[in-house]
């Protein structure tokens, strides 16, 4: 049977969730894979809905992999709790379909970044946020944040990678949230290229301190080049929040 | 001239602010210590409002020493910022009264316990919460709050330690907030005994799941029984909000 996991790690410690090998830090993949096959006592290899990057979190990774019954569903993620570090957590296990794959199937992604925004640091932050010290216009922000939505190329927001059919995608959702000191960018699409999400934060960062006018977004967009758009937010940020099927 | 620092820290790392030595961990304020020499190229010592635990957190630890005007006030804060490590931050520094000590002076101070109140933990949470998976009964641990409230012995609240002179405290303020998976219990008061803050929090929590009566307060406060109290609650959930002076 096919079973999908949902994953929340903090990627402080880890090489992302799967990169090159011969690095010093683990990556998530091998972690959970080797937590897996302690559990089920044999190798076990899991397919995930997409990668994060060295320092990125995620609250909702979603993962799969098949096996027999020895495991009952509902004792997997408590079993789990035993095994992984405590920077990674399994919330939910539940079985699928045969043919589920948690990234062919996925409909849509969901992606938060969070700033922390504020003259000082706060140390409790320091991992899990972007410290932004200088001010920020956050109507202009939302003026950008807007004329990014839709269904068009995001290449100039993304780190070119071999393997890319097309940079088209659907951004359905921009938009920003401030709680006291933290501005939260939720982001909403069909799909992520790389680097988009924390490329598109870069951006609305250089229009709400002012160094990016509104407008220039629509010929960035255009350009379909890289060098115009902002530079790529930090990973520390990054959250994958949850993946929709 | 007196200079008053406060500090902020993520107490993860660190063997407490201050414990004994021959320990693995670094302590808090030999860190602080050696920065702050290596920013006035001459040894400096500092006095705190009080010690913190192995675990425990700061966001408003208030710490003083004499100096001389080679670094103006203004600078300490940005400068510290570079010797500084992550984890530990100077958040505001001025001129002081040069007889000011940040333990003698100190009126009152505020402490902060999170708890993390879900059945299922949070992995971003695990340093900086107390993770609580069984029910709580809410009302009744806001009951038991007032009944700890007032000017009292909090001997049975306290690991004894020599030294102490009187075990009366008076708590100004005990009160919970509830924030979506986060429970803060607020405490103020005009000093707080050795585990004091920790073990009214793990107290409550024998109220909230129902293991202890709501009455048994009074009866656990004329004891000046240790033994009738609860359990001390672990440090990773409790923060030194602010020194009142």
């Amino acid at each position: 049977m096919r079973v999908k996991v949902i994953l929340q790690y903090d990627g402080t410690a880890y090489h992302g969730w799967q990169l090159q090998p011969n690095k010093s830090l683990p990556t998530v993949q091998a972690t959970v894979e080797q937590a897996l096959s302690t559990l089920y006592h044999r190798e076990i290899k899991v397919q995930a809905s997409g990668r994060t990057d060295r320092g990125v979190h995620a609250e909702g990774q979603v993962i799969s992999f098949d096996t027999s019954e020895e495991v009952p569903v509902a004792r997997i993620v408590p079993a789990l709790k035993g095994i992984l570090p405590e920077d990674i957590g399994a919330i939910r296990a539940e079985q699928v379909d045969g043919n589920f794959h948690p990234r062919y199937w996925a409909k849509k992604k969901w992606y938060r970044y969070i700033i922390y925004h504020s003259p000082v640091p706060n140390v409790f932050w320091r991992n899990y946020s972007y410290h932004v010290s200088y001010e920020l216009d956050y109507s202009k922000m939302e003026a950008a944040s807007s004329l990014l939505l839709g269904s068009h190329s995001f290449k100039a927001f993304s780190t070119t990678r071999t393997g890319v059919k097309t940079f088209n995608r659907e951004l359905e959702e921009c938009s920003l949230t401030k709680k006291e000191n933290l501005l939260y960018v939720d982001l909403v699409a069909n799909g992520f290229l790389y680097n988009m999400a924390r490329i598109i934060v870069g951006t609305l960062l250089e229009v709400g301190r002012g160094y990016m006018a509104v407008n220039e977004i629509e010929k960035i967009i255009e350009s379909q080049d890289r060098k115009k758009a902002g530079p790529t937010a930090p990973p520390q940020g990054l959250y994958l929040k949850k993946v929709i099927y």
